[in-house]
């Protein structure tokens, strides 16, 4: 019988050693650094319940939920109900009698649930980090999967500013931490969106608003005032809108500006007064050395709208590779008001290690320490040799070097190959001489070069 | 609208704090071991391809699979032929047009899969560990989760007996590290069962012969000597396998007892060769000090029947405790056959991540350093106050102590009390006082001690 070629599902991913070493190199900077902030670690399940996680995410985001199918379906007693609820997924509805379970979509809505079934155990404010894979039926493209590592950091049940600063100086030290001095940390505050909206005709325009400033970027500023038109502003609100959009020069020169404009209004007021809070703690003479984040404040940046309501957040990477936007967050009001709890608000940020993953990459940024593969290859030159050897190994394992042995007795050749596709940088020869005296040979495979040592010191002093 | 009371899935946990960093005790310590023993880390997606898992794990085991719903089956093109895959899913049959994905249910077949794959590019003996979730729709009970993480390490391409004295002094290794000394590593071969088969009637016999022995522990001689008969084995031949069951003493003693009853035949030899390999390699003088597994030789273990061919495996929790089998393993002769890629023989063996962690909870010997939240709560004293603490706190974090600042300015009480339901051992208190001196105050909140230092020292002598 013909054997199945095996494949991968489309989207997903296999990640091998020097993979796994590198995403685990990023993820443990991330994860040192949030510990050293005092955040906790959280690990929900890959499966929450259908109805946790539906009518979460938009229209268009439910879509993309992948549904586990209900176990058992050919049971007897469960094909009536299950062929009823067949036909309403079939109408585009949702029936447990089918599925009552799902993957989860993103770490926020499962983070909501944990904090509603916990929320009278848990010390608040609960300042919380979670870096675990989570699933979407997106269609796959380069640098899009469908299952994908989500890494959040969240304070919830404070309202003070003093956690912005927090998650700001959090992404200043992961991203040196990664050699990414050229990041840029980019500010807005909802606040001064809603204040453009209101000099421009009312909060009903916000939408159209930011729908259209977010396609500055791509679009260019003609594009972008035609679009307002379009979306029914008058030729007076796209010129103040424009006069927003070209609000330019230093930080101190943007804040002026956008004083001038929108300052009067008091969404306006609290907005701008945000983000000289944060300015004033982290840049200039008030901030430890080395510790002052690239911000820049960016009146244009509007990261969606769902559900942001104060200040917001997005990392640019490195002006030198051309991956745009590798992290973002900022504040919500209402964390867990979906499931009966409210008066939780809260503020957080996450990382696109992928991403991310792809700059290190390209700047060459991953350090050798990376490679943590065998350090020493034992060669295997027979029975009673090779016993000697595996002693000798244990010894030199304890040591904290790492090594292996030959799986079983070759020619010298086979050997020497096997550590070279491994790029293990050191050999141990113990034939039946150094066996007789009580040495080995050590043998460094990129210089060429070897010496002979006695196994007592090796042993004993490591390597 | 009276909001949803939020749940979880039946058999699926969360992970809070304390829990993550007990788990990542043992798995960091897992993992360090199998990085010493030069085996390189893989991560395989949590879903495979429907048919990449179907028909592997036995008929109860494919129904506990979660199989993942199609997405997009109320598109009007899909719907067709959605309904014709769901009439053959009530039919316990599998279609495409339903279900194409499902949740991997073990590492053991993505692994193998991986290995077809890319065996092409693969250094062989390839050396792999992977640490991932796998899920199952078995019955909730105590211990049993539908989402569990499992740990498996693997050699594969290799029939020599090194590797199985390798995954041998891992077990020892990781066990020792965990504190658990008093663990048994109980051994045997399947090719030893075979010989009992042998000697009792042909090969045939096998399954009946082991299915009876595996309940030694729990009904006890006489009723597996009845149900021996009722499977239809003669009396001599079940008086065999009571001498057989009944072998006892030292390992050495075993050996001999075994020697004599079924060492006369092809398998009974070279299973009892495989284990006088081990023996001789891991007992005795020829160890390195402290490497020694404590390895019991028994007859009677069989870990099922499926696919291993030669010495098995099982960890035995230190008798202290009740909890039984903590890992388990052995040798495989054709890993990814399954998937037309023959003559990969391989041996691998598992931790089980939540036993592990239930035995070192009862014997309390998780460390203390497994605490890892915060050390140091800087206390907020109003605003001019926060901005001067936060710079401190900015040069201690600069040091690697793990601080936080209370969110707002409040009472003392209240501060106070956050950190004690934190567990936080140290406030620093930084009041108008202390601003104006250059100093601030360090309590030590577990002794109730102070006393007040230089800013300039703390910041740059650390914590």
């Amino acid at each position: 019988m013909a054997k199945p070629t095996p494949s991968l599902p489309k989207g997903t991913r296999d990640f091998g050693p020097e993979v796994v070493r590198k995403r685990n190199y990023i993820l443990d900077t991330i994860r040192g650094v949030f510990e050293l902030y005092g955040f906790q670690p959280l690990e929900t399940p890959a499966m929450e319940n259908l109805d946790t996680l539906m009518g979460k995410y938009g229209e268009e985001g439910d879509k993309l939920i992948f549904k586990i199918l209900n176990n058992g379906l050919d049971e007897p007693d469960k094909q009536e109900s299950a062929r009823e609820g067949f036909e309403k997924v079939l109408e585009g509805r949702n029936s447990t009698s089918l599925t009552e379970k799902a993957l989860k979509y993103d770490l926020t809505i499962p983070f909501a649930r944990y904090v509603a079934m916990n929320h009278g155990q848990l010390t608040f404010p609960f300042r919380r980090y979670q870096i675990q894979p989570v699933w979407r039926a997106d269609k796959p493209q380069k640098g899009r999967y469908r299952e994908f590592t989500q890494c959040d950091v969240d304070v919830v049940g404070s309202n003070s500013l003093l956690n912005e600063v927090e998650l700001a100086v959090i992404y200043h030290s992961v991203m040196t931490r990664l050699g990414l001095y050229g990041y840029e940390l980019r500010i807005n505050s909802r606040k001064i969106l809603s204040a453009l909206a209101e000099i421009c005709g009312g909060s009903d325009k916000l939408t159209d608003i930011t729908i259209a400033i977010d396609k500055l970027d791509k679009i260019g500023m003609d594009k972008v005032k035609a679009e307002l038109a379009g979306r029914g502003l008058q030729p007076e609100q796209i010129q103040s809108i424009q006069r927003y959009l070209e609000i330019g020069g230093t930080n101190a020169e943007k804040m002026q500006q956008a004083a001038t404009l929108i300052g009067h209004t008091d969404a306006g007021s609290r907005g701008l007064e945000e983000l000289r809070f944060l300015l004033d703690h982290l840049t200039g003479g008030n901030h430890a050395p080395g510790t002052s984040p690239n911000l820049v404040v960016d009146f244009t940046l509007a990261r969606g709208l769902n559900y942001y309501t104060g200040l917001i957040f997005e990392v640019k990477a490195p002006s030198t590779v051309t991956i745009g936007s590798i992290g973002g967050g900022g504040r919500y009001d209402d964390l867990t008001g979906l499931f009966g709890v409210s008066g939780v608000p809260g503020v957080g940020v996450s990382f696109g290690v992928d991403r991310i993953y792809d700059v290190i990459e390209a700047l060459q940024l991953f350090p050798d320490a990376v490679h943590t593969g065998t350090q020493v290859l034992f060669f295997n030159l027979g029975a009673q040799e090779s016993k000697a050897a595996f002693v000798l190994m244990q010894q030199l394992r304890g040591t904290g070097v790492r090594c292996e042995i030959y799986h079983e007795a070759a020619k010298f050749d086979k050997q020497f190959k096997y550590a070279e596709k491994k790029n293990i940088p050191y050999a141990i020869i113990l034939g039946s001489q150094e066996l007789s005296q009580g040495t080995c040979v050590i043998k460094d495979l990129v210089r060429g070069e070897q010496k002979t040592i006695s196994q007592e010191v090796l042993a004993h002093q490591g390597f």
